[in-house]
């Protein structure tokens, strides 16, 4: 109903929580200035730069939307790249190349692209501006923009107020925090702009969400934190953090149990940043 | 740059935070179906009830989007329906007729109406899924529609992470639940319309948001929360909930500074609810 309520992406997209990530639930503040960008390039050949792309599905659709254009997509780990490469070619997009890269250093040219972006990328690192500088400088000097969505993990909510979601969050907030990112990025996109030395009269700032209410959605979102509490990366963590092994398990089985309730929800605050050069 | 992202009302109601409320910002969820009823209306007239209309900005709105249809805004209280008369008439708006009314016994027949609408009313409430009961009997039977949009407080970031702005927040969220709402409200409202008997297939729900960034919005914003904080409301539930002197005026010059700051921004989630009768 608003362009911040989530659908699952589709084909090879479907099972794994992050890649329910699309340009319509995930770039939609983007879209208009991307369209108005390809009417007016020669021949809609618009290069666009995905930043920390991880599974790409939100590049595989930017290369759709430009089928005479060209994505990079970059993360900076190689194997998700991987997981990129199978699902755009699952896709039939072949107007993209993949390339392991550091936010912090991109292995580009100055001025070489008219769009660079990032979803949920900044709020990982420990020096946001200065990516957002970096993104800068490989953005074209002219009519080049520079887009950033990213979560405020701290304004994450669930209904029904379960304890072990409740836990969950708690520790999540404390994982990224430990990982060297930040739980309250959402609200610091014009901040980071401002410190990253872009005049205010160039920016346009908002927040959107990101939320599930559906079955399907909720499921495949359960099932991932689920995944990454009994197997994942949040597991590592959580034994470091002092977790033990009956809280993980509690986090878990109660991801499933939210899952099943029809009147579950999730939601969190988007930060949404556009930076015209 | 999305729907959440808020601009100010124009003319009368200009310098009052409550009025900053448009149906841009505040209602964009339900314009689409809006339009598609007006349009399939003989002659585009639509009833439309605005429950707990408050200043009425949004009422208004739909009042010019519908100029062959009616609205009708009740508001709990007298006093703030002679303020958006003054609005409505301000704006040149004649197809609007305003009305005292409780939320749970609507001084209206059955299936009257084609949209019921609330803005930040439920989250009021102690039975919020009673009130929704009662604006579903009020709509009409077969094609009726109900919509609602309300805020999770708890939600509510600001940037920067001022200590007396941390205080207004834990205060604000005491006040609404010690004046019998819920500061929980927006991720709830699936769970309300099922509890109001609602089918899942006629229910559509999301996530929208309300935030700023814009030095207007924020001055105007900051300044209703120092009102508030000084003359209002809010004082009063302050001084019940034990708040001294110094706290309210600590709260107040923080938002008079938050409001001067390039970089402050504050954002809160919106539930959003669609109903289809």
């Amino acid at each position: 109903m608003s362009e911040s309520t989530t659908k699952p992406a589709k084909a090879a997209a479907k099972h794994v929580h992050h890649e329910l990530r699309n340009i319509n639930n995930s770039a939609a503040y983007l879209l208009p200035k991307l369209q108005a960008m390809k009417d007016a390039a020669p021949g809609g050949h618009l290069k666009i730069l995905d930043v920390g792309a991880g599974s790409g599905t939100i590049s595989t659709g930017f290369a759709k939307l430009v089928p005479n254009g060209h994505v990079t997509a970059t993360d900076l780990k190689e194997d998700i790249l991987e997981r990129a490469r199978t699902i755009a070619e699952a896709e039939g997009v072949t107007n993209i190349s993949f390339q392991q890269a550091d936010a912090y250093k991109l292995p580009f040219p100055d001025a070489t692209f008219d769009v660079v972006h990032c979803h949920q990328v900044l709020t990982h690192l420990s020096a946001p501006s200065d990516a957002l500088r970096e993104m800068l400088r490989v953005a074209k000097t002219s009519g080049g923009v520079v887009a950033a969505r990213e979560g405020d993990l701290e304004t994450e909510c669930v209904w029904p107020p379960l304890p072990g979601l409740i836990k969950f969050h708690d520790f999540i907030v404390r994982a990224m925090k430990g990982a060297g990112g930040t739980s309250i990025a959402g609200r610091q996109l014009l901040s980071w702009a401002l410190k990253a030395g872009v005049d205010r009269g160039q920016i346009e700032v908002g927040f959107g969400s990101w939320g599930f209410h559906e079955a399907d959605e909720k499921r495949i979102w359960a099932q991932g934190m689920i995944n990454e509490v009994r197997h994942g990366r949040l597991r590592q963590a959580g034994l470091r953090f002092g977790l033990t092994e009956s809280d993980l398990e509690e986090m878990s089985t109660t991801w499933d149990e939210w899952a099943q309730k029809d009147d579950a929800s999730l939601g969190m605050l988007q930060g949404e940043l556009l930076i015209q050069k």
